[in-house]
């Protein structure tokens, strides 16, 4: 045995699990007396945040969670739901944030799959949720704990569905003495269900050692500095907003709540609180500068923003330039936490013009650097694709921030993880710099004759048409090339394009085959968190070809 | 067994031991093309500095270096010091850098404790690595692989004293395919001997975990962007420079190397290649701000500088605010991998004037965010004490940023780890705001009286008045009072005062019974790392009480 290896064993002084829960302990020691959490006229510190979390916690003891117990939560981004990711995970217990819109029939699905034993959840959400607890007591005779929260800021209807009331319980339970990570830090933190294009949702489990490294990875990737303002902007139930409740906790910042995303209200809350950092989908971005300018006024410190989307549109990134908000394009996955990669701005960039600095943000870049590994992969083979700029292969993670696997789903975990990498499902090459650049979703390619066609490459240049608001491009089968793209597009209200004029336009912008063969205009199905349904169109697209 | 704990185990997709070595790889792998390294003329990107790391770690392979063999280093900080960082523990192996400072007796007592099988030297050290080497095997019977490096950039004289010579080993070694961490985080990555004042030296034994949460840990604390470019005005030898070289591996920076460490040569590096970063000890930022204005001439981009020292002298702090240098406190020592504390700014600091400023940023203040413990205990009870700015204790550390132990010395590792935490030696109080206020050694407190008296405060005092370049308080022994604190002092060139004219100046500052009772204007002696050796001027105190 080595001299290294004798008396130098772990002990309570040099050996502590990662867990995420410590920076909330370490913000409410040393700066216990700045402010944690905004929220319309509630104001806490960071002493005062510990202390609801730690009441809650004790609650929740109280009422029996313990190790591997599921808390469901269904609430927008109120403090209740920044202390539910300090409480929950405090007691070794796992959090599942219910993504608000969804149905009841989902909701009872995912409650009844991860076997949730209390479920905490706002007013606004009680028609949606009484049904849901129906469901879930009449067909899978579950009847978990329910906790009502009644948001002073929150003046709609909604009833109360439990017979406890949130604040009610924080004031009758002492706080634990300590919010501690687990023993072990491979110990589930939370469950997230993805929204699944087909079948059923898959519960991504993930665990405090990844939600701590991710969440330091959020604040190295940003050079966030300490004490940060930082809106929500991002659904928290949105894998637990990507690590950022964390993140504000390890930098004492300021949690701005928000229960609507609007822009009027985004705007106002920049400008009277000095929000400096806010993370949010492309959609997001595009209420913000799309806002009429005079709701910016008044707006004078630098403002950071992350975005992620398999491909923000370039119209986005540059009306974010436009406006001085610095932005940085972050991907990823429920599966690696949020974003795990990232469009790291070299300093070389900033001598390109803006549409070159665009195309180069617009890319899904390189791996956090708290990630061990991010490229692009045949998936057969698993050898990486040469960095041509050409080559598609599979975007693939690996490293501490990707997820255990998926809840009571071997067969889909053991896939999911198959040859030591995450495969995302994502198509993409690997650029002469050894920056990933989306192409498409695997299923989403189109084969026409025998070659590869993005249909994002092709939605990017329609989207290029001033007068698109939305599009989608999927195959329709074809006896001669096998596939031909079909494009659905929505307009801006107002505006009029004819199909001719858009195809026209496509011509200028891309090769022969790619350009779509037909353009319809229709209204585009969409999941719950925005993303559009192809699944849907292309079924849309197989069921007319024959009568066109 | 809960369903969270089923079919949810690690792979080699979702677990990698963590370990610093893992920065380089991605530096190398996105910004190949980056500077990494520069070095007087010698110039090395990332992908070339991996290249060569790799390559030392193939032929130290070839050596038969393997896991837990310890390779010592005696190198000043040049690219071969940053290599041997990223090789060594590559290979699982232990780095042992040597304090280029020591004299033979001492290295060969290191190097055969750490039981050494490979040396790496710098011909400059030829002279005192030679008799190392001969004492190493006449008395041990030790007779380590030494390979020789011969630095274009070294002028001097000095004779190889291998066989091996480290660029021909490089060239004829084709590089590692890659440089992995250990299989175990937890497994030794370096063993570094704590100078000691007394007694054998410890040998503080650092993990991959460890070393790698420091080195993030620095990055997160200081908000160091991308790309810094980093000065080497501290010695790689200390604590691995804090875990800085992989900091700026994580960072994709560029190490500036310095054989030495003058104001000339300092300013003009940072002049020359835009140097952003830097960590020094107190009397190296003492050169920097007393060197001739003209010195700085130039200097445009903002500097900023990280600082430990128990009490650096506020004319330190003061001097180094006014030439515009943003200046970082932090506060640790070997055993927590360099700093692991910081005099964190609040925002409501800048309110303040310089000298409240100095004060509150001369503390030891907080623990890093990615440590979990840090506080002032009774160490007798381990009750923490109260924030008061007046009980005195023990500084004490807890968490993944505490060493394994000290190497074959299971007695001190104990002592040191009781409790649950790491015990300093250092004594302070916890202020108002919960910060660390050092106020001595707990050997180095004159108890006079039945009061303490921190030497700390009176030496602080001394070093207020105008004409003091150094000084030392210590207890001698008395036979009414039990203790009285003597100075030493020296001065500055040039300048006078009497011992009168200094306890009047100290009369001005503190309580009666802190006012040293003697001054004496003698030579200070001081270890070879500039600490000041209180031991010896006990012994001198109190040899010479008798005759006084």
């Amino acid at each position: 045995m080595s001299i290294y290896d004798q008396h130098l064993d772990k002990t309570a002084a040099n050996f502590v699990a990662l867990s995420p829960v410590s920076f909330v302990e370490r913000s409410a020691e040393v700066f216990g007396d700045l402010p944690a959490v905004v929220h319309g006229q509630r104001r806490y510190t960071w002493a005062q945040t510990r202390e609801r979390s730690a009441r809650l916690a004790a609650a929740l003891r109280a009422l029996g969670v313990g190790r591997m117990h599921t808390v469901s939560v269904m609430l927008p981004n109120t403090p209740e739901m920044v202390e539910a990711h300090y409480a929950v995970p405090a007691l070794n217990a796992v959090l599942n944030t219910l993504n608000t819109r969804l149905d009841a029939a989902l909701i009872a699905w995912q409650m009844n799959h991860c076997e949730a034993t209390v479920l905490i959840t706002d007013r606004e959400f009680a028609p949606v949720m009484a049904p849901a607890l129906k469901i879930l007591r009449e067909q899978h005779g579950r009847e978990p704990i329910v906790i009502d929260v009644c948001d002073s800021e929150y003046t709609g209807a909604g009833e109360c569905l439990g017979s406890l009331e949130y604040e009610t319980l924080l004031a009758t339970h002492a706080p634990l003495p300590t919010l501690d990570g687990p023993a072990d830090e491979w110990d589930a933190i939370a469950v997230s269900y993805t929204s699944g294009t087909t079948g059923d949702p898959k519960g991504v489990v993930t665990h405090h050692r990844g939600a701590y490294l991710n969440a330091v990875g959020n604040a190295v990737t940003w050079t966030m500095p300490q004490f940060p303002t930082y809106l929500w902007t991002l659904p928290m139930f949105h894998c637990n907003g990507w690590c950022f409740p964390w993140t504000v906790a390890m930098q004492a910042g300021t949690h701005v709540c928000l229960r609507r995303v609007e822009a009027r209200a985004i705007l106002d809350g920049i400008r009277t609180h000095g929000v400096d950092h806010y993370c949010a989908a492309p959609i997001v971005h595009s209420l913000i500068y799309n806002a009429p300018p005079e709701l910016r006024d008044g707006i004078t410190q630098q403002v950071r923003g992350m975005v992620a989307g398999a491909a923000p549109p370039a119209a986005m990134i540059e009306g974010m330039a436009k406006i001085g908000f610095d932005i940085t394009h972050v991907y990823g996955l429920t599966e690696v936490y949020g974003p795990a990669g990232v469009a790291a701005k070299r300093a070389s960039w900033a001598a390109e013009g803006l549409s070159e600095q665009t195309r180069l943000n617009g890319r899904q870049g390189v791996r956090y650097p708290l990630q061990e590994g991010m490229t692009v992969m045949n998936p057969e083979t698993m050898a990486e694709v040469p960095a041509d700029g050409q080559t598609m292969g599979e975007i693939m993670f690996r490293g501490n921030v990707v997820m255990k696997g998926y809840l009571k789903n071997p067969k889909a975990t053991e896939a999911s993880l198959a040859g030591g990498w995450f495969h995302t499902g994502d198509l993409a090459v690997l650029e002469s710099d050894r920056y990933v650049k989306i192409k498409d979703r695997s299923k989403d390619v189109i084969i026409s004759g025998g070659e590869n066609i993005s249909s994002i490459e092709v939605e990017d240049a329609l989207y290029r048409h001033a007068a698109v608001a939305a599009c989608a491009v999927v195959a329709k089968p074809d006896p001669k090339w096998g596939e031909t793209p079909v494009a659905y597009v929505e307009l801006k209200a107002g505006a009029s394009v004819t199909a001719e004029e858009l195809v026209a336009h496509c011509k200028g912008l891309l090769a022969g085959y790619k350009v779509p063969r037909e353009i319809r205009f229709e209204e585009i199905p969409k999941t719950s968190t925005g993303k559009i349904q192809k699944f849907q169109l292309r079924e849309r697209a197989k069921s007319t070809s024959a009568i066109e």
